[in-house]
């Protein structure tokens, strides 16, 4: 059996993230199942895992007892036997752990170039991302989207009407010019976590604005007619995606308040 | 004469970026300035400079000559001869950037732990960069901030009180943990461009809430008193930040507006 002989040759990964909502944690885990390699989701997974997630953002942690920094924030890796003297190592920022799984998991590229391509591309879908974030947040992040509704609506018009069009006008540039691809990947002819990583920030704004994405889609025929529809048929991508282990959307980064999409 | 024999290993750099401005390009200035390695700083060195930026981002590029993706926006590192097949490589995005100087360079840890750490905390240090944007910009991008005053003063004050002091607690940890830097470096026993990139947002944070950094700078000992003096004393940053090269900060980034510091 291919498949557990593959999981085998890889440590125990833990992904440390908040229980409930996709997220950020969810850019990591669609790398491990677009690879069909395990891991686990300790605050989905365990009755008391949330107290791992909090442990590694500790407001007196300085350097644990693997020796690694604190996380600023989650998500955060937890990877076995792979830290200094065959200790614990843990990462956090998810462009950095994508970096390091990319590398691990065969979702990085074929070459330098592709590799730093692939780097690029997902930092930049994550920028909108966090765009879709601010949105709800404009002017508080630790406040309520009650508390800050009128900043709301000026920053949610803005960035379906300037942001997202500018985002997706270059996507689908990307697609066109890369003819290993066929339109279903960024970089190369196979599967990268630049493709993992937008596709879901596209499902999330389908999700929190979809007044405003159905009138766009037809403007991107590569992004919304070919990429989209086949990352998501993609091999571990389509099970993961029909399983109950994937968290709906909530109060996390993406929401859908009615009146922040197109009228 | 070893510098200009180190200057002869290393391709010939272009960065391409806006001119007369810090901005995102200084944080790819300060890692070749750290480490004595020559680069053109093309928009500034340059008479028709600009053009190369805006022809990296133009709106109808799919794929260059050499076979590059478009940049979604500057800054953009051309680095002729270590594309595919001895071309000219692109790579675009900050973080992206870092990451392949920060190999090259020798500013990127030495080994995979420290690597990833000091991506993290890079990361960290953009985001922070971000949200000192976001004080004048909350709302919409491309308008000017004289449209969007009353929302930028919530903002303003939000990233004062809450965000700053946050990032600030978390890189003193940091900086108390990692015992081989002895409060001079954020991961390891040496500079990185974790550290360069920390320096830049610091002192681009002390030029746009003055007060407000006077105020804060003796809770965090190690982040003030010895990180940021000592980063800045360091071999080629010294030079450059007292040369003419150094561009003063204006209308990017990091803006001075009284109504928004701490009254």
């Amino acid at each position: 059996m291919p498949a557990s002989k593959k999981a085998r040759t890889h440590p125990p990964y833990e992904l440390l993230y908040w229980p409930g909502i996709p997220g950020r944690g969810e850019f990591i885990r669609l790398v491990f199942e677009a690879s069909g390699v395990s891991y686990k989701d300790v605050s989905n997974e365990s009755k008391d895992g949330i107290s791992a997630v909090l442990a590694c953002k500790a407001d007196d942690l300085t350097i644990d007892a693997d020796g690694n920094p604190p996380a600023f924030a989650p998500p955060a890796l937890r990877i076995p036997g792979e830290g200094k003297n065959g200790k614990t190592l843990v990462l956090y920022q998810t462009p950095s752990i994508l970096a390091y799984l990319g590398d691990k998991l065969g979702l990085a590229g074929e070459d330098e170039a592709e590799k730093h391509w692939i780097m690029s591309h997902a930092l930049t879908a994550l920028d909108l991302n966090n765009e879709a974030h601010d949105t709800h947040h404009p002017v508080a992040v630790g406040k309520y989207y009650e508390d800050q509704k009128e900043e709301a609506l000026k920053k949610a018009t803005d960035v379906r009407t300037e942001r997202i069009p500018k985002f997706f006008r270059f996507f689908e540039r990307v697609l066109k010019g890369n003819e290993d691809g066929q339109g279903q990947y960024l970089v190369g002819g196979k599967l990268s976590y630049a493709d993992t990583t937008l596709w879901h920030v596209l499902n999330g704004l389908k999700f929190a604005f979809p007044k405003e994405l159905e009138a766009r889609e037809k403007e991107f025929p590569l992004l919304f007619g070919t990429f989209y529809l086949r990352v998501q048929e993609h091999k571990g991508l389509k099970e993961y995606l029909a399983s109950g282990r994937r968290q709906p959307y909530s109060m996390g980064i993406f929401r859908h308040y009615p009146e922040l999409d197109r009228q």
